[in-house]
């Protein structure tokens, strides 16, 4: 490879002290020695963001979001900085570039924000001059020119936005394991590792708790059709090349089974059966930035209905204040929660064409005695929410129902 | 005290822990809350810069300056978020910025860059919503967007150039003494707090090592008439104002003396008489940005001189080097340095119309048993650059001699 324009990520864990700091630098300047132009994204070392969340909540209970980016987003600028200056220690040219000097722009939701846009004017001018990128991930600056964070998977967005930008040739995203794998090796020891994979279908993983890339960022690559390779920071093996796969019959139906225990339901019991019930509630939920997954709504006796959805079980705190909110507000009788409940998934983008495989992972379920909650389909995956003391159970039993099993046990992944 | 636009600048210390911020806080919104608009500036907490140099050492000996810039300035974004999140939590709005945001430009030296320009629009805006405005000192933007810190001093000059540049009533400089001494309190038990000082009093006793308040801060104020108010951050004392004192004849002919210890000696031989030499010398010491003192030029033979110079100490060893190079380039027999000297001063604006001050010092001095080996006056100060351990003695002498002792010693000053 060579002569190639690369964006390269690191995440926290890669940055965590001084000597990971120089085995990134090592494999960055590989790569530019290669004969290619590399623009790095790295996320704050290890523990950083923990020990600043600390220092905050020791002045205050009630931190501003606005002051909490401005404190979390110095994390990154110490990374970019040190590996900048890591990188010239081995003799080549770098520059670091915060968020807002690479020309990311976002909106106004603090701690949350979303990418509007990137200016990649000084980012090409660095690039021109010789010089490798080093760029902080997860954040940008909004209208105001205020720091602003990204949030979960704010550094693989960022390393996903600028690589459309500048029409980056492939964007390298690194992690602990070797790539994207059929389900959780850990798990399922006969995983496979796919070579490659559609957008859709990473994205359905991703959504569902495959945590090698996160969804936005995912999303991001599909729109502007930038190229992923999802690979080992341990190794020079090829992982997999998730991109937008030119559609032949595909050889598998079902490529990967998803698990994600960062689930917690919640159900709404006898809702008068009115309209708008339903939307004040969801419309709560989203005015505090909470992502509702599955929803179900179901009518039991005349006028009332039960409404059960399903949250990340860590924002369940602040979804049960909301509900108690809007019990009082519409005076249904009562909701109840559940946070020991899991979302185990496949996807596939064969399944399009392929009907049955839903009534195919329901028998399979039910034949392990593993009870459904709640379902949800899409054209290339089925979700079920089911008991998380069954989702391992769950895993293995689809792994081999959809014939994903390789032949001896690997131990590629960590 | 109400209804007035105050600066108030706290240095590192005064921010070393959560608790100090707090108490910060405390002070920042007692101000605010007997009426008045507040900016407050503040550095980095107590040992971030060393840790975060310690971080540098390890990935190069020779980081970049601007990397340095880059990583360092993440010392004062912490603080002022810290810093906000604290006010916040006491019931008052504020508002974090960082020397970027609070429009601070400064020229592309890094680590010691100079501020160029003040543009106040999102100062004056959020001043005007009610906001206690907490801004990161020390640092800069220059115009290639790049992040500067402006070396030492920083802090303080940040402070007064948003003064100026907001038209602030006062600039309030926190320390841990109660104000302006005539000497160092430490070395003399009789000292005075100065309860007014002049501008270029201050800036003399300031240049002389009085650590209380950095000459650049004190040029600044005089050029664009900030009041400054150097006042301990451990009671309400009234501290010392330096302003513009209309010219009355003064009380105290010399009102200070100062000493520093951050002094080396350097002195070339035998050098060639010829015209440019002196300029080659010293123009690269000032490529390297370090700042000459004293210079004493003398013709002891025909056609040779001798030229010495003083310096910063902690600038002895970038000198040398530089002295080295310049050796073989002039090819002058050779050069030595002492760096067992100390810098011993008096102030005074009344000095003007008071001839025969520096007589009286010279006497003083020689009374003493200690040796003067350079001189240098200007028209309110006279310095001379004695051993070392001379420097305490020579203070007590200087101190009695022009009537500076109080009655009884006193242990305001830490």
């Amino acid at each position: 490879m060579g002569g190639m324009l690369v964006v390269q990520k690191f995440g926290g864990s890669s940055v965590a002290d001084p000597e990971r700091i120089k085995r990134v630098a090592k494999r960055v300047v590989e790569t530019k020695r290669a004969g290619n132009s590399v623009v790095v994204v790295v996320s704050a070392m290890g523990d950083t963001t923990d020990e600043l969340i600390g220092l905050a909540r020791q002045l205050s209970d009630t931190p501003s979001e606005r002051e909490m980016d401005m404190l979390l987003s110095t994390g990154e600028q110490v990374s970019i900085a040190l590996l900048a200056m890591a990188i010239e220690n081995l003799g080549e040219a770098a520059v670091s570039l915060t968020g807002a000097q690479a020309g990311v722009s976002t909106n106004e939701v603090y701690a949350k924000a979303k990418i509007t846009g990137i200016n990649s004017e000084r980012l090409d001018k660095e690039l021109a001059a010789g010089k490798i990128v080093v760029v902080a991930g997860f954040q940008g600056r909004c209208a105001n020119d205020d720091t602003t964070t990204l949030g979960r998977g704010g550094s693989d967005t960022t390393a996903v936005a600028l690589a459309a930008a500048i029409k980056a040739d492939v964007c390298e995203i690194f992690t602990d394991v070797d790539g994207v794998y059929t389900t959780d090796p850990r798990v399922v020891p006969r995983a496979q590792k796919l070579p490659s994979i559609s957008y859709d279908e990473m994205l359905e993983l991703a959504s569902l708790g495959a945590l090698v890339l996160h969804p936005r960022a995912v999303e991001f690559a599909k729109i502007y059709n930038v190229k992923l390779h999802v690979r080992s920071s341990f190794n020079h093996n090829t992982g997999t090349i998730v991109e937008e796969v030119a559609s032949m019959e595909k050889e598998m139906v079902v490529s990967g089974v998803a698990y994600d225990l960062n689930v917690a339901k919640i159900a709404f019991f006898d809702v008068p059966d009115k309209p708008g019930i339903a939307m004040k509630l969801f419309s709560a939920l989203a005015a505090e930035n909470i992502n509702v997954d599955m929803i179900i709504q179901s009518t039991m006796r005349n006028d009332v209905n039960d409404i059960s959805f399903t949250i990340a079980k860590d924002e369940l705190n602040k979804a049960l204040q909301i509900s108690d909110r809007i019990k009082q507000e519409i005076g249904t009788p009562d909701y109840d929660y559940d946070d020991s409940v899991a979302k185990i998934s496949i996807v596939g983008a064969g399944m399009i064409t392929n009907p049955g495989v839903a009534a195919c992972m329901f028998e399979a379920l039910a034949n392990a005695g593993i009870n459904i909650q709640m379902i949800s389909t899409s054209e290339i995956k089925v979700s079920c929410i089911i008991d998380a003391d069954s989702v391992k159970k769950a895993v293995k039993v689809l792994h081999t129902k959809f014939d994903l099993d390789v032949e001896e046990e690997n131990s590629a992944a960590s």
